[in-house]
């Protein structure tokens, strides 16, 4: 039986920044679907920080309606002409927060796809086009092939949803510093993003130290495969009891505004990364004493290439991995309880909103 | 005939921040000679910045009589009890910034001294004994014997000097951070530190890029070794024009607040490197967006490792590398000029004072 693309898609979107906590469900009209597109029949998607700064409005005005999401799996539908990347109809697909870029400078060629100048993030930008981009809270979704990478059997759905946006974005700064056997990898920060490097960082064979404020969430973290805890707040000497003990600190806490850099170099070895992978507010700026950085180099990492998110599949099903998610029914009301209960932080550690096929008629 | 210590060293100190530029010659207590310490009759010593910064009080107020000079070449007169490093009586050696560690720290054990707790610097500083670091704007100077290196041959006294501190310094950045063939390498600051930079880069095989303010310096930056040069000022759209082609920056101007970071993280590849080379003032604070970074790493980097000093030894001896060095013959007067002379910028590229034998009674 032929497929055909219904005509207008269906998704909960935020119509207004200032009401961003209630959600509408709307009708869109889907992008054009080009020669090398793919189109999902999405199946479910996680909810990520990012999806709370724009729905908000932290990062500008964005085009409405406002279809966030991008931690998306589901079912490829259909086939641009020229697809030949090796998709099948019928194979699981996932998609992350990045569905375009030029795939032809150096950067795309290298693997560096997220800092390509073409880039365009899975919603709320405008493609070339002028079609503003609009993510996986929706029915269907078309993508770009090779943007899309195929989900590994034994990973359900719903714990691979969270992998696409935050797992990769913790993944890519520990494997591009080293993170391995015989290193000492910090990750700051115990959250959607934190308990995933938690999970990867000991997969890949590093020790590892969970450090968050308080020790509310040691408990947890042990669970998810940390070898030590630090809660700094509780330990305001830490700085000097851990001095050059950290190859690498990823810091998935809000931004890199946070980090106590009065502190924090002092725990590194010469040479070591403090990497950020944070999206923070657009105006916020950091501010440290060059001097007090004593040997250690800190820079921010965005997303990570689509090898990258091929090989955490890998890592992931290969260890059988399991993230901790909390599904929740997709429609204004399960997005709204997402929304609210992310900006409140009431979430341990993952949301994937599911259930696709009650809200929207098949 | 046996050669015996003078019971004062002399030097030509500051005795007053205020008055910094009217430096006095005085006799002073040498450092009790410990087992492992060497005694070194200086012949001559390179004028690096840090000289005016504690000089001139901007680090503090420093111990009176303040000797400075920490890129110091002599002839070891004299040898502690258990010297086993291998050096002898009358081998031409060199000194620079650092003058103790722990020697037993993984830091120290790992070629990081520098970064070691223990670190003492060559001058103004207390060692564990109380006794305050004096450097070599004197006549005889002690030290550590770990921290004295031999200077082959066929290198100049007086070009060798500023190699101790500023050519380590920048040196090591390049080293760490991969600088070599096929690597695309920026010097920030074309000055006593940055013309050392151009010609350890170009000796190590990378395509160099002399960046600077204006073209004033264009000239003498291609006799350096420069294979390009980029003056900031006059070519506001650089960041657009170098988009995506730089491995490594290593920034010898005043400090990282120069570093415009608005632009210079664009001019970067992914991955690449940003180092700091700088001591700046004291109380100076760095402001940057973290997202601003993309994908870039910022650090700082201090001094360099003795082992990188005698790699640094043999790659000028071996590429027959030649500093541009102004002598200056050391004394009141001469002091005073190289201070004063530094100070406003006169200087290209790099002061070494000179004709100790005339100015100390032998």
């Amino acid at each position: 039986m032929a497929y055909t693309s219904p005509e207008k898609f269906q998704g909960i979107a935020v119509l207004d920044h200032k009401d961003w906590k209630n959600p509408k469900k709307v009708q869109f009209d889907p992008r054009k679907l080009y020669d090398h597109d793919i189109e999902i029949k999405v199946e479910c998607c996680g909810v990520c920080g990012s999806d709370i700064h724009a729905a908000s409005g932290n990062w500008g005005d964005l085009t409405k309606p406002l279809v966030v999401g991008h931690e998306i799996i589901g079912t490829v539908v259909r086939l641009g002409e020229n697809c030949n990347s090796g998709l099948k109809l019928g194979d699981r697909v996932g998609v992350g927060a990045q569905v375009f870029s030029c795939l032809d400078c150096e950067r795309c060629k290298n693997d560096n796809e997220p800092y390509c100048e073409g880039f365009v993030t899975t919603y709320g930008q405008d493609y070339p086009d002028g079609y503003s981009s609009k993510g996986g809270y929706a029915d269907y979704f078309r993508v770009h092939e090779h943007f899309a990478v195929p989900i590994p059997e034994n990973i359900p759905s719903h714990l691979a949803a969270p992998l696409m946006c935050g797992g990769l974005t913790v993944y890519s700064p520990l494997v591009r510093n080293g993170c391995g056997p015989n290193k000492k990898v910090g990750i700051v920060g115990i959250g959607g993003i934190g308990h995933q490097g938690l999970l990867f960082a000991k997969a890949m064979g590093a020790e590892v130290y969970a450090i968050s404020r308080t020790s509310a969430k040691k408990e947890d973290a042990m669970k998810l495969g940390a070898d030590h805890f630090i809660a700094t707040k509780e330990e305001p000497d830490w700085g000097t009891k851990y001095f050059d003990t950290f190859d690498l600190i990823v810091v998935c806490a809000s931004s890199l505004t946070d980090v106590d850099f009065n502190t924090v170099p002092n725990t590194m070895k010469i040479g070591g990364s403090i990497v950020s992978i944070s999206v923070p507010e657009q105006n916020e700026t950091l501010s440290l004493k060059p001097f007090g950085l004593k040997g250690v180099s800190i820079s921010n990492s965005a997303l990570g290439s689509i090898s990258e998110m091929r090989d955490l599949l890998k890592l992931v099903s290969e260890n059988n991995i399991k993230l901790w998610v909390e599904t929740i029914p997709i429609g204004e009301k399960g997005v709204k309880e997402a929304f609210e209960r992310m900006d409140k932080g009431d979430c341990r550690y993952r949301f994937t909103l599911v259930d696709y096929d009650n809200e929207f008629a098949k």
